[in-house]
């Protein structure tokens, strides 16, 4: 028995997000039955964090315990010639039984991309949300730093199917970049809500607009209920970045 | 009667090429619909050149007389709203009644993006020829200045529906750079026959691949006749950078 981590990249645009879930093609579903293939049985792999439908990931990191005896570069090469094109398997090593993508995560970082040019740059359509109205990027830096460090996220989040023990998480860092017409959000915590990034993203992009101040949103935040207008912006422009763990 | 020059930028992947024809979407029919919308009655479009199906443009260049009285802003912004997202008019500008997108042009630039890296990166298998397989990049380098200058380039297209008078092109530039696991190359000429690029691509993946030297290539420029051993690069890599004018 061999205990495998993969890295995974993927454009999750055709896919119904990495869940394994009835009616909809997954992306964990697909990589699962590319193992299957190479195993012959059924492998079940642990995602570092669920993406949902429509987002992307530039470096996704899932474990599993497959009876293979091929070499990881050669299961690499197995399962990208079982996978479609949009679906890559970047990396495949073998690791410690105790390794577990998700429980062995220390956090995770999340970048969303806003194209913010006046006309939309049409090879960013299917990666990046396009807001041609003036953004105060300033103010939004501003809004960003106090998102900060460790708060209730419960009012910057959407409500999960199955309720969670606590809403808390610690942010380490939340950064706002431009490069050309591109707005880059990246957020790193060591763990996520359901929709958090989307809807943090959401309420910057308020703030930038000028119809939420920075102080309206930390109100919002001890408040602990979401407000209808922090809408959750869309699922295109958001990438998982990259897993992060010990070593 | 206004005279427009609008430069437009698409993704090809989902169109039958710019140029309009019967049974396939193209996008030369699709922006001029958006035109005959706005001015109320058909619209002739006349493109910098043709880009085939799958080939992508960055700015395309093109030029029509309509009867408008709207702003060139407002003339973007009206066409930008009856088009496809895959497809943007990135400028619309008033230009003299002797412009031509065509006949006035110098020149153009074309790029081709090849994807060297040993997984192709999902979010450029729309973009890029994936080559796994190690390129000699020198040795390609070398090859593309023998094919600078004013040259014969028969044995380096395909044959054109219609005959041309002559095959004789000059490139004034032919440079190859590497960004990442991006390979990308650069050709910039005052013509361009059928299918030119892609062609000079297959050669000098050729060379990059030691199965044809920079010597046996220009024999091969020299005879005029193309040899299978040169293959057509496929058409997802291929961008029309940009048209070149006076001024």
């Amino acid at each position: 028995m061999k205990h495998l981590k993969l890295t995974i990249g993927y454009d999750g645009t055709a896919y119904g997000g990495w869940q394994l879930q009835p009616n909809r093609t997954s992306v964990q579903g697909l990589v699962e039955a590319a193992l299957a293939e190479l195993a012959g049985q059924r492998v079940v792999l642990h995602g570092s964090g669920r993406t949902d439908a429509g987002v992307h990931a530039r470096a996704q990191v899932a474990s599993c315990a497959a009876t293979l005896s091929l070499k990881p570069a050669t299961v690499r090469r197995a399962l990208n010639a079982h996978l479609p094109v949009e679906i890559r398997i970047l990396r495949v090593q073998e690791v410690d039984a105790a390794f577990h993508a998700r429980f062995s995560a220390k956090g995770k970082e999340y970048r969303y991309q806003i194209d913010v040019g006046a006309v939309a740059d049409p090879f960013l359509c299917r990666y990046a949300w396009h807001h041609p109205r003036p953004l105060d990027v300033p103010a939004m830096r501003r809004a960003a730093r106090l998102l900060q460090g460790r708060h209730d996220f419960a009012a910057l989040s959407a409500k999960p199917m199955r309720p969670v023990e606590s809403t808390v998480r610690t942010i380490s860092r939340l950064a706002i970049t431009r490069a050309g017409q591109l707005l880059v959000i990246s957020i790193q915590a060591d763990g996520f809500l359901y929709k958090m990034v989307r809807t943090i993203v959401g309420a910057l992009v308020k703030v930038g607009e000028g119809k939420l101040t920075g102080d309206e949103m930390r109100e919002l935040l001890r408040a602990g209920k979401r407000v209808p207008l922090v809408v959750t912006a869309p699922a295109h422009g958001l990438f998982l970045w990259r897993a992060i763990y010990k070593r």
